[in-house]
């Protein structure tokens, strides 16, 4: 998957900002590429970015509209289908992180049919992939592991993406869900392909590399989610990582959705994540933690990650409050 | 997945007897769906069965029409595509495990639409499902697990539903991939769903229960397969095992098709199914090991059984040369 940019930001008429995250995790890590918003209504929510006409945003060099928002259901609207029909009629492409997919609305389908536009539908994955075969490749990869779901497992390897490129170290963050794949304009949605097919499409994404010297890898779900931890488990093996950095956040009780499974300890994560990973990486070891402690004073949050460091001999971070350095010091 | 029994096995025009595994599989574990073979040359490989048309088949009471037969490429041999189209004419359901699907053949595909005929192309799956959730459900498991792919899982499984039907307790085989659902004519082709749901399906194929005593569950790869060990982790999460039987075969060198990866020991095979497992079913245990000995002489392999079994304080047997007995004493 491959969406030309720059982007033009879509945000339909949705007023909740929690809706508009997508939209905001794309211009803050990638806001060289944004060249504007277009807004439906005067109450619709905004990112501070011009608010521009698909006219405006054509001159501006946009390339593709992106459905930045999320709603309930993953259903596109019947309001915003006017506007995303003459996008792609000017020869817009037009990027989604909704179930619903935009090939099937009708008139969106015909369209990219006759080659007027693209159609990425960003949580789904229709094209052949091969099946993983763990072989050693060139390049140096680090993966984000968590004890959980939504950890913040993408903020993280945005975090240490930038943190190496601001030392003049070529890192290429690597997406495998759909706001990563967003940011970074390439990807595939790891828990959308076949299962047969999961370290496969890791080393797909992730393939022999010598221009650069890292690939950050996003990893998904947890080894102890009993939902998704076949995903994880294909993920681990097929991205072979040299290096991992666990995500955990503070204060979260039990696993997400589920109140009858308990969260594992970070000694359990640590050790199950590098005995599965060590299957395709001799040398694969968890090289920082990094928490979300949104939940603690900023002063007790630090004091935290201080206590952790010691406990774990590891850099410990709040990649939010604090910075990813302690792990890229570590890294380098 | 639901196919109706009886079967009339379907046979083609294949002359290597190895083709025919899936049709003999059905035939060994059980003979009284068979009503038949259709084969369409003499020369045809046959297993024993009355030769019987699609009339004859009828009239003896035949519900489905099975593709027993491989071949190169998974798919459908113009010279099979009459017999094909006039069994879904006659009103024959149509089972295969090819690559193909069935409803690709737009002869076929029309029948269905008309109602005459029902398509099952087991090795796909397109139903919805839901996420797995791990919750405690009623209802004993035993799933096996492996060293590898292609080490006897489903042969065990199947033996040991047999061994315990044999003392008359209620056991019922659950399929999780091709050949197991055409055997019991139910079932998910677990590699086959998408990533996200591999647990869940797992739910869905051994949900609760109280009408009989043991669900003997499928296992699929190996936690230590590098191309699939996603779907193992899934299925081994989703099965919640309270018995596993690890399978493995005497005298393999290397992960199947995978010269690089070597094969892991049986400790760590035991050890790393029971610590995954345990998240959904903390009592979760491996009871046996069934061997594939085929690679050595009858009293070599008895020997190795019995040095093995010492080893490793467990029942260890070939389901093939011996029997499970000793694996279903230690689970009764």
């Amino acid at each position: 998957m491959s969406i030309s940019q720059p982007y033009l930001l879509f945000l339909g008429d949705v007023t909740d900002p929690l809706s508009a995250k997508t939209a905001r995790g794309i211009h803050q890590w990638r806001p060289n590429v944004c060249v504007g918003q277009l807004r439906l209504t005067e109450d619709t929510v905004s990112l501070g970015l011009d608010d521009l006409s698909l006219e405006q945003a054509k001159e501006a060099g946009a390339k593709t509209l992106v459905i930045g928002t999320a709603n309930a259901g993953g259903f596109i609207p019947k309001t915003w289908l006017s506007t995303l029909i003459l996008a792609a009629e000017m020869g817009f492409e037009i990027a989604s992180g909704m179930h619903q997919r935009l090939s099937d609305v009708e008139e969106l389908s015909a369209l990219q049919k006759a080659g007027k536009t693209t159609l990425h539908d960003v949580r789904h994955f229709d094209d052949a992939l091969d099946v993983g075969n763990g072989k050693e490749r060139a390049g140096k990869r680090l993966l984000t592991v968590g004890t959980d779901c939504s950890v913040g497992k993408m903020f993280a390897a945005l975090a240490i993406e930038k943190a190496l490129q601001e030392r003049d170290i070529k890192a290429q963050f690597k997406a495998t869900g759909q706001t990563g794949i967003l940011v970074q304009g390439s990807g595939i949605s790891i828990d959308a392909v076949v299962a047969d097919f999961i370290s496969g499409a890791v080393e797909a994404i992730s393939p022999a590399f010598t221009d650069h010297e890292w690939d950050i890898i996003e990893g998904q779900g947890s080894l102890f989610n009993p939902s998704y931890a076949g995903v994880s488990m294909g993920l681990l093996h097929g991205a072979q990582p040299d290096a991992m950095v666990l995500c955990h956040e503070i204060g979260r009780q039990h696993i997400r959705h589920l109140p009858h499974a308990s969260l594992p300890t970070i000694e359990a994560t640590i050790a199950a994540n590098e005995q599965a990973a060590q299957l395709t990486n001799p040398n694969a070891k968890v090289v920082g933690i990094c928490l979300n402690t949104s939940s603690l004073a900023e002063e007790d949050a630090r004091e935290l990650c201080a206590q952790w460091s010691e406990r774990y001999q590891l850099p410990v971070t709040d990649p939010v409050r604090f910075s990813v350095n302690s792990i890229v010091d570590r890294l380098v």
